[in-house]
């Protein structure tokens, strides 16, 4: 089967290998969309999770090459022998894979934080992913899609489950105001799911003219130009005088995070939706002297899932924008991460089909 | 009457004053005991709460020379002919006071969040406060202490509420365990909040000898010095190998922080009981990677006051070993602020007795 596989930074390969089996535990996936991500962007520069030479993940046993691909859809072509029948799966069922790999075993497992396992890894990173012909997963990984999803925005459901998951944890109510800073593909999913959820005023923070549009085109109903607008200021007069309760740091870089801070209002909430790669100077103050909270959000709980994939099939979530283009795999390279690199602000998401040649 | 005034750093005085009037919205108190705070010690060395010459403060329009002392408990000698009965208050009622000046107008206050005020100060920091012969405030800053309660105890009110509200905010529940870093006075009375509510495992984290003794007595059940224990790794074998859920960072410089995000179990949370002076290094990452919580905590509300006079009267609060010295108002500075300096350790709360001559 073909296979795109990450050898190094910036080294894919479109390679042939071997069909993998379907286990008695498993379900074999015929994938259908990919979509990039960030964090292949980012492992494509240099090389962070993906597993190197001789110090295999301990869930996934594999090391570099690795077949990339964490953001999916496919259909279900096989089913192992043991995979009970309350799987409640069948051949021919179209479904997204939900990507993470955890121990069931630690404390935050076991509290269904699967997403904080200790051990935790992602198909398409730690161990083989989507953008392959084949691929098999637990039936725990498995989520059915309604008839009225199609296997594109099937594909979607990830990312859209990164900002479900944030939004969630952040505790919005029915009309409350909301900053967003950076809308890049999760800032643009967290302003639609805040939108799903009923919020309030959704006040998006974006340099980028595109995006600036993009957010617009996805509900944000105000797009501050942090170049040309004093944010803290326009978001108080936005809000009554006092801020937003609660901000999504959607951009990670040390200008979004102290506008964020100051931006809440009085025991506001910053969520942070970013990773980091360094230190950077903070001064706790900024956080106690107006009790705020500095909360981190990591991917997502399987129930995530499940409600994205309803809030998709009843239409309180409409994300088919997001798909700025559509590539076959041999183009992997050059149409996609090459794009998502030189035309930045071109696109939001750009989807591998995996039946296009 | 007899005061003692911040005239500058360094320059405390004890003067004579004219003897205040009571306002017909106020009740006039003899202050009874006055405690010397980590922040009064602060400003000794650096103006910074204090409002100098020129630019009084916006609720007290006060500025430096202030008279001290916000931690008091007191005898109410005279009341206001305004003041409602609903008051329910009588000359000769013991009360602690409750030192926030809060301006009743801003969103913070009128949620109960007077500690967020936006315009918010001290008495004895931003205006008069307890140091001297007699004090006027408003009625609904005193709160009256049961017959059981000492003017001693009723001037810990005010630290025990700084502790009593950090603990309630952090939500912790019966039988959790929980780190405290730092055990000076605040954490001291975290560890005795954590007591009255029932906490579990309380592991205080300590570097000076005299002090680890003080937290032992007042109920941590495991003292650790980070010079010589591995904070981290300690904290993990104590609690099941995970790290407690919560830990109160009470010494708020960079390596308690540091110990706090790390010991703390996957979606832990910290709360800084501390003010900081500088920003520092800090990776948001170390929130991230396990959805911890980074929370700041502010004084108190007027419900933290209710709550500890409460704990005082049933025995469930039993600070009374907090008081290591008491000293006349002619010996403040000798034998208040040079003693906290130059004997740190030995000291926990020096109490200024007014009636002492």
């Amino acid at each position: 089967m073909r296979a795109l596989r990450y050898h190094g930074p910036k080294d894919l390969r479109l390679e042939l290998l071997p069909e993998p089996k379907c286990g008695p535990t498993q379900v074999k996936i015929q994938p259908a969309f990919v979509g990039i991500c960030g964090t292949d962007l980012h492992e494509y520069h240099s090389q962070t999770f993906i597993p190197k030479h001789g110090e295999p993940h301990e869930l996934s046993n594999e090391t570099a090459p690795v077949t990339l691909g964490h953001e999916l859809s496919g259909t279900i072509i096989e089913i192992g022998s043991e995979v009970p029948n309350s799987a409640d799966l069948k051949v021919g069922d179209r479904v997204a894979v939900f990507p993470l790999l955890y121990c069931r075993t630690c404390l935050p497992c076991k509290d269904g934080y699967l997403n904080c396992c200790v051990k935790k890894g992602f198909i398409g990173l730690s161990g083989s992913g989507g953008l392959g012909d084949f691929l098999c997963v637990q039936p725990e990984a498995v989520f059915k899609l309604a008839d009225n999803i199609s296997l594109e925005l099937g594909a979607l459901v990830e990312p859209l489950a990164v900002a479900w998951h944030a939004v969630s944890e952040s505790g919005i109510k029915a009309g409350q105001a909301s900053l967003v800073f950076g809308t890049g593909p999760i800032g643009l999913a967290v302003i639609q799911c805040l939108r799903a959820m009923n919020a309030g005023e959704i006040i998006a923070v974006e340099i980028a003219a595109r995006r600036q549009e993009f957010a617009k085109k996805f509900g944000a109903t105000h797009v501050l130009d942090p170049k040309h607008t004093d944010v803290i200021k326009t978001a108080r007069e936005l809000t009554g005088g006092w801020g937003p309760p609660i901000a999504f740091d959607c951009a990670g870089v040390p200008a979004s995070l102290e506008s964020a801070i100051h931006a809440v209002s009085p025991r506001g909430v910053i969520m942070c939706v970013a990773l980091w790669e360094k230190s950077i100077p903070f001064n706790p103050n900024d956080l106690v002297l107006y009790e705020k909270k500095y909360v981190g959000c990591l991917t997502y709980q399987l129930s995530d899932f499940g409600s994205v994939i309803d809030a998709l099939r009843d239409g309180r979530l409409r994300p088919e924008p997001m798909i700025t283009r559509k590539i076959p795999l041999n183009r992997v390279v050059e149409d996609g991460f090459d794009a998502l690199i030189n035309e930045k602000d071109k696109h939001i998401k750009i989807m591998v089909d995996l039946s296009a040649l």
